[in-house]
């Protein structure tokens, strides 16, 4: 159980990203001033550098490194983006204003920063990560989606104009919203002993409809599809701070097991990243064993669904634990899938009466 | 300005809901009785039974009326799921659950009543809709989609659990999610003066975070895209019950524009039903002039965009006021388009600090 992360140690994690940045851009000037090109050196990203590491449980970067130098007429244009984006991440965290990939592409022109297209300030952010280590959450740019959360846990924002004041995860019935105010709170005292991470939203309505969250004592997390970085990161706080164990439950279909697979493993995409993945996180169902059991109703694999299921039967991080190629398998034999919802063909509150105690159980 | 609906109110309107379901099953059981074959009776939605109309400023059916009779061997199916569909909106709605409509075309199954699609289990509830004139989210039927809200309001839920308990709407900085728990609440008091509706999460935030709910005494709403339809007819209480104006600010775009559209004056696709507009809201950009006027980044028109414009242009949504007009020939000049996030090209306070106030100050 990691230390849990009190109103100190937030701002303490904050100004670790503060001096990250500065100590980033300090190494440039003291390479100006010493008369020689600036040069930036990071972990390459591509392919051939991303391998699943099984004793962090994720991908990570090997060691192929890249350079950039303001020396190579051809990276000058980057080198220069990568400084700005460096300057404009240090200026939106110490203001403690937030962003997005999108408003940093428009922001550039107030600088007359010039990218070609989104994604070349999307590449440049990603950079970024890459040297610092950390995500660009950290320094204040958010994604748009956001996933909620609802259970008794209390927690402290640390966000300005609400510092100090504290919330309980169950005061909005609907759910209250995973943004950059939760994730930068503290966790206070809370009585759940579990995380139930749900894919869908109307489960997760269901979820707390039934009172899940009280009967068994479950902080209950809709994902909104596949779950926003943030969220993800969000999820590993609750676990590493909090003790708690995290169940996933997602439909039953090569996309649903996936999106568990990203909660438990992570992305390749992030494979420059650390915690932003819950290794001991466990995906609950719905199983294609589940889909044969309950006798759900189900609809046929189509073409796209079978090819990604032999895609992921070569994945590293299916080979992890033997139910991921157990349920690969029966997908493949039953050629079926089931939503979350599915199981409404026998009443609303089955799958909270007899569905998730059995799955809660361990039962495999 | 409408009466408030108070705890009163809201559970009377549950029980009309209830009563008129309750109406519509005895009208069956009295044509049995009677020894004839049942017949129900409803408005047409084809195309030409959907009219505009100048005096609601939205979208209405005419005259037209369709009739299902269980005489009728092609109707005897569509006849027996709506039957059952009032039955299943009548236990939800009693036993206060609410569900999706996902969720009611797997329920059916546990009653053995058979569709062949959800496509056809939609239809029957827009029938049921049609009959009763209330909207599926009365029948406790709501989307997967949820849209948020900030600011300073007091509202008192209703939903089980929570009778009694308020929550002022500035409690959480994320916003506060706009579901079945908030949309059944009765309205407390506020300090706001109007009602801000932003297309885009992202600004929503950013409004959030440069306080435009204190600055400008507003209740800001996140639409997250196209509102959902729950949230279009809640933006309608805050406007009647709190006699607020609403102001839409959406991309610079032909979507965006009739994301600002639907919610003043409602879609086709809800002709048979009242309330779920504010025909007084007002779009208030950003506006193709805007995107003149301030000399904002923009990408260029494509096919798709052109073509919609022209579409809208003959709407008769859009012949209301000029400036639907005027901005749409605008748009068909310049050729290009702008999104929210454009204004971050002078800074990202400038949206707040210059062009709110100036939008909200009513110039055209």
């Amino acid at each position: 159980m990691a230390q849990k992360m009190n109103k100190t140690k937030i701002a303490e994690k904050r100004q670790e990203v503060i001096n990250t940045l500065k100590t980033f851009g300090a190494k440039i000037y003291d390479q100006l001033e010493q008369g020689v090109f600036p040069t930036i050196n990071m972990p390459s990203r591509s392919t051939d550098n991303i391998n699943y590491d099984p004793k962090t449980r994720q991908y990570i970067l090997g060691e192929k490194v890249v350079s950039r130098s303001a020396r190579n007429i051809r990276h000058v244009k980057p080198f220069t983006q990568l400084a700005w984006a460096a300057m404009f991440s240090n200026e939106l965290t110490t203001q403690r204003k937030t962003s997005t990939l999108r408003d940093v592409y428009y922001s550039a022109q107030a600088y007359e920063m010039t990218f070609t297209d989104q994604q070349e300030s999307n590449n440049i952010i990603t950079d970024l990560e890459t040297i610092t280590g950390f995500s660009r959450e950290d320094f204040s740019i958010f994604p748009e989606e956001r996933s909620a959360i609802f259970g008794d846990l209390n927690i402290e924002y640390t966000v300005p104009g609400y510092e100090g004041k504290t919330l309980n995860l169950t005061s909005h019935p609907d759910g209250v919203l995973i943004g950059p105010a939760l994730t930068s709170a503290a966790f206070g005292s809370t009585t759940a002993d579990k995380v139930i991470a749900i894919e869908k939203g109307a489960l997760f309505t269901r979820f707390i409809e039934e009172k899940v969250y009280s009967k068994h004592k479950a902080l209950l997390i809709s994902c909104g599809g596949q779950a926003p970085r943030q969220t993800r990161s969000f999820i590993r706080r609750l676990h590493d701070e909090l003790n708690l164990p995290v169940y996933i439950l997602t439909d039953g279909d090569p996309w649903g097991m996936h999106i568990a697979q990203v909660i438990i493993s992570g992305s390749t995409n992030a494979a420059h990243l650390r915690e932003l993945n819950t290794p001991d996180a466990v995906w609950s169902g719905v199983w294609a064993t589940d889909i044969v059991n309950y006798k759900l109703p189900t609809d046929p694999l189509d073409e796209v669904d079978i090819k990604r299921l032999y895609e992921l039967q070569r994945d590293p991080r299916y080979q992890t634990d033997p139910v991921w190629q157990r349920e690969i398998k029966m997908f493949l034999k039953i050629k079926r899938k089931a939503e979350q919802e599915a199981f409404s063909r026998y009443g609303l509150t089955y799958i909270v009466d007899e569905y998730l105690p059995t799955k809660l159980s361990g039962k495999k």
